[in-house]
């Protein structure tokens, strides 16, 4: 189960960031935690300003590995993505790695309480 | 608090790996999950098995990052680690990431509920 809920949160995260960053403020609560290659933000506003202003315009994620395990007997579920994030202002990808950790809520979908992303510098 | 926990967690891990690998097994309960490159594996029994026979005999991890972040209210913590791994049959490290969420003991201590491990290929 939570291979399936882990790949169709990552496929609607990174599909929501490439088109349209600003909606991702739908998937993160008051609670929630953002580590931003060793930045920490909490909570909706300081995360998707964080995310909104990220210092280009277009990107595309190409994700590479998507492992995912139960992380509570409540529901909840960790997610380890690897990928790689192409700009349009650099000519080669970026390799990335990023954890969710998502919760369930009461009407059925997943918010993050904890997201960790690293650029991999080789 | 949690960063300080997260650090002297992952020191702590990779000192035993890299110099008596089968103790490892107090760090994980019965049910820990460990995700190694894609092959989940869960208890202590399985996934030791799994550690101890990993096809090298020396190692070495070297931290480049570790990121912490609270994950309950109950006190768990993720842990974000990248790094590089130098084994003796090897010249050139391994780059790699993973993540461990940990769960505090009625003891005080933090056991290893959720572990997924990749290397980060270039």
């Amino acid at each position: 189960m939570e291979e399936q809920v882990g790949r169709a949160f990552v496929e609607h995260y990174y599909h929501l960031f490439d088109t349209d960053r600003s909606s991702l403020a739908s998937l993160y609560h008051q609670s929630s935690m953002l580590t931003f290659e060793g930045q920490k933000l909490q909570g909706v506003h300081d995360i998707c300003s964080k995310i909104n202003q990220l210092p280009f315009d277009k990107c595309h994620h190409l994700i590479s590995t998507i492992d995912a395990q139960p992380a509570s007997l409540a529901g909840g579920i960790v997610v380890f993505v690897s990928g790689s994030l192409q700009l349009t202002c650099e000519e080669h990808p970026l390799r990335f790695s990023q954890m969710f950790h998502l919760i369930p809520t009461p009407q059925g979908s997943f918010y993050v309480q904890n997201d960790i992303f690293r650029l991999n510098y080789g």
